[in-house]
């Protein structure tokens, strides 16, 4: 039996309570933080900052010194603090464009003759049109594996796999699926969107080589906030970005005819980056200066299991994964479309995907446990009393 | 003989004098618009709104309505402002990602077997980078044409061409181009990046199908502000954007698992934009409401004018420019770096590019006449006085 009071004397030992002061708190129970985490103080205070420094210092705010955040430094810094979520080194990660162009680059520069580039099926689909659009330009095969299926044998060069899966939240299995693509010759591009700032991650230890990942869920980073990639060291340097532009440049300002590739990370950096949203993402990552990630992920599942186990009691049954758990909790329901609706009339915001997925996310650091209580009760309150069943609650959309 | 009164005069009868009011004037006089516009007040007023749009709206905001700036329509909105700067029509242009990657996109998407790119020497480095990474991930051969070579009869399928020189400023005659290139079966994509918000620029009467520009120079988007391109409707059904991600897909909320663009420029769109550094692109375009470009243009030839004048009269030269030219006005000296770092102490930005060059940039929106003239002023006087010889100016390189 799941009750509040339970929840409360979580809340009560929970070590990552002071980060909650770090939020101007929606109001409301905000369920969607997998979909766009809200923004702590420090992120909003940097963009009033950034909005200064382009007013005051102009041109010469790009070469400020770093205590002044120096615009050039910034896909470094931020890339820096990713890394240590990933159990990486700073020089692994870079920050740069979205997920979509990162995805292109890494799979474009681990392409090899002959070898296909494979997606699973029922992933991501953006990951599946970045694919799709690399193969109809370079001409390799593109093959979509059944979920489970072994990526040996077919020819894969470059697989993409998500690390959280978006619908049911299970998480791969990142070290055995590394060993065996090891054994097979094929590369693994990580899509860590929905695990980063979420999961205990140490890719160096589970043997990931290539990942990539956006700012803008668990990590805070803000609308459309820049996206990341991992490159492991030991690889970066045979790699050619496909995508040459003059920040991945090794002497940027020298303007030389000639591209030369920066060391690690930084030479999948492209064009100017966007400095407003970017100077948000790296303000954002202070709140994760000093917390374990495996804090992080233990109170993400202590989230989750108060809000399915209050649904389990009152008869409402969450979708079952098996294994480990990423950040959300889904709930599949014909009916869905107008609970979610209902729920956010409520002020609990959750979302949904036609045709029956409810997704309700549980980022741990600007939620409480009896939150999830609360959630909880409000979702049976709705099945129990029919309130999603008033013409008003049409099926919505929403953006991942 | 230029004097500071014929400025003044100018200034008096200035049609576009009510616009210095839409700018927090930056202290000094900054003529280095042509690398990082100065922000206008309704741009800093928009990211302080998108700010709170993040913090109040969360993921609900990327679907408000038109009026609340409903994040979705951002790129579409922004493009239209930048389309009629353009003489294009709304949907023939998108804002998205950087000039580096709006570039490679078109130029992939533009690709034919067998066929070379092609870039002419000395043109802006980085986008030689592109079209170099484009080559080595398609095999494609990569030509590099001297300025003035004819680009028929090589074998090229695409040729990027600069229309202001990044140096000289001298503009490219796009009409001439443009009907050789037709006659040569070669797609030309211009990068505009140093003519848009600039020039009377009138893409469908000089005959251009393709083309890239940048969001932060004379546009005032904002450091590393979102990208634009511009692809001719009638082109635009042909092509197939390799960059393919859920932005440019023709139902982006369906989430389906086959790619299906979009109509249009739209097509050319990939990841989540950078909302907050979108946002104030979007408010800073409304700067050029209700002006015509030619009067851009005109007010940018009379400050070039006064500033070439005033330093011909004291015997300091400028670079001869034959025919139109650009914002910005070079002078070659060897002891450039050191004029501009004395400049910059009399609160006189200009900037400078090894070994010899300097750049004077005339943006017209939120410079006077005079300011023009006090610039040449200041510069004849570091000449004349040798104020430049000491020690403390050393070369500086700045961000383009």
């Amino acid at each position: 039996m799941t009750t509040r009071a339970a929840a409360e004397a979580l809340d009560r030992y929970d070590p990552l309570a002071e980060r909650l002061s770090a939020f101007d708190r929606p109001p409301g129970i905000y369920l969607d933080g997998h979909s766009l985490g809200p923004p702590t103080k420090a992120a909003r205070a940097r963009i009033a900052r950034a909005s200064e420094e382009w007013a005051r210092g102009l041109v010469g705010a790009w070469n400020a010194a770093a205590e002044d955040y120096g615009w050039i430094d910034l896909p470094a810094r931020a890339g820096g603090r990713i890394a240590r979520l990933l159990g990486a080194a700073p020089e692994e990660v870079a920050v740069a464009d979205s997920v979509s162009v990162d995805l292109f680059k890494l799979a474009g520069a681990l392409l090899r003759p002959g070898r296909a580039l494979a997606v699973v099926e029922g992933e991501f689909p953006t990951d599946g049109y970045v694919l799709a659009g690399l193969a109809g330009l370079t001409g390799a095969p593109l093959l979509r594996l059944a979920p489970g299926a072994p990526a040996g044998g077919r020819g894969i060069g470059v697989l993409v796999r998500s690390l959280v899966d978006y619908r049911s939240a299970a998480v791969a299995d990142m070290a055995a699926e590394e060993r065996a693509a090891a054994a097979a010759d094929v590369s693994i591009v990580w899509d860590l969107s929905h695990a980063t700032g979420l999961l205990a991650l140490d890719l160096p230890r589970d043997g990931a080589r290539y990942a990539v990942g956006c700012g803008y869920k668990y990590l805070g980073g803000g609308p459309g906030a820049p996206a990341f990639l991992f490159v492991r060291s030991d690889a970066a340097g045979a790699l050619a970005n496909p995508v040459a532009g003059w920040f991945g440049h090794a002497a940027p300002f020298d303007f030389a005819g000639d591209y030369a590739p920066a060391a690690g990370a930084r030479r999948f950096l492209a064009g100017t980056p966007p400095v407003l949203s970017l100077s948000a993402l790296d303000a954002a990552l202070e709140l994760f200066d000093g917390i374990a990630t495996s804090a992080i992920e233990a109170k993400a599942q202590a989230l989750c299991g108060i809000f399915r186990g209050r649904l389990a009691d009152a008869g409402v049954n969450a979708e079952e994964v098996a294994g480990r758990r990423g950040g959300h909790v889904a709930v599949r329901r014909a009916d869905g479309g107008a609970i979610v609706s209902a729920l956010i009339e409520r002020g609990v915001q959750g979302d949904f995907r036609p045709p029956d997925l409810m997704r309700f996310g549980f980022s741990p650091l600007f939620l409480k446990h009896v939150d999830a209580f609360d959630a909880a009760e409000a979702l049976v309150d709705v099945v129990r009393t029919g309130a999603h069943r008033a013409p008003r609650h049409r099926v919505r959309r929403r953006v991942t």
